[in-house]
């Protein structure tokens, strides 16, 4: 199973550390490519055309997309779109808040399954949820 | 000619008036199919299912995307990913700000033509360019 977990980088890393708690999470299910998201640092080495083959190579060879979708980001709506149109499974969680409603592209699209939680414990049934509902 | 303006809505919208005068630039050149982007008073009637229905609509009918991308959003990320995905010429607008870098997944696609302006003068000259360099 490959997991491509997509997570906030230069919209704002005020979530990297929830990233990194969910990516030990979604590694109980399959190989998260997209590791690095939820590392304390990012690699500012390559440059953005080399980032970009990356990931979309990454997002072909994945199975499904979990995107965490608190903070707002023009890369992860990206993959979550193409993701989409490639007929990918996409799930979103994002953090219960009252100053941001989640996008109305993800909370209305059908093809996406949004999931909103408070607690890290809570995310992390949600992802338990996802897996034993995918099998 | 048939245009898709993309800019955020729940993202934020303080770069709202820059997206109106933006939208008006284009009206010259074509039908901007998404012109409630840049009003002052987004309604919040129809429900994301609709909003995402009838967007998804306008982005399979028009010819072209035009993103203003200065503010994080997931939902423009989410339209680009999706024109990308879909072959769409995609062309996107972001205003110099030392505190934000644009996302590689936008910067770094060979498919996208990313242009930077600080006042909306200039934004208007490449949004002429684009259309010269269209015909």
């Amino acid at each position: 199973m490959n997991i491509y977990f997509s997570g906030s980088i230069r919209g704002g890393r005020q979530d990297a550390k929830t990233y990194n708690q969910l990516i030990d999470e979604l590694k109980k299910f399959g190989d998260v490519l997209t590791e690095h998201v939820g590392s304390s640092e990012i690699s500012s080495e390559p440059t953005d055309r080399e980032i970009h083959r990356q990931d979309m190579q990454w997002l072909k060879e994945a199975n499904l997309l979990i995107g965490e979708v608190t903070t707002p980001s023009h890369g992860v709506g990206y993959e979550i779109g193409y993701a989409v149109a490639m007929g990918k499974p996409v799930f979103c969680l994002h953090q219960k808040k009252e100053e941001k409603a989640l996008s109305a592209m993800l909370n209305g699209d059908p093809a996406i399954k949004c999931f909103e939680y408070a607690e890290i414990e809570e995310a992390r049934a949600i992802i338990q949820n996802i897996f034993t509902n995918l099998q």
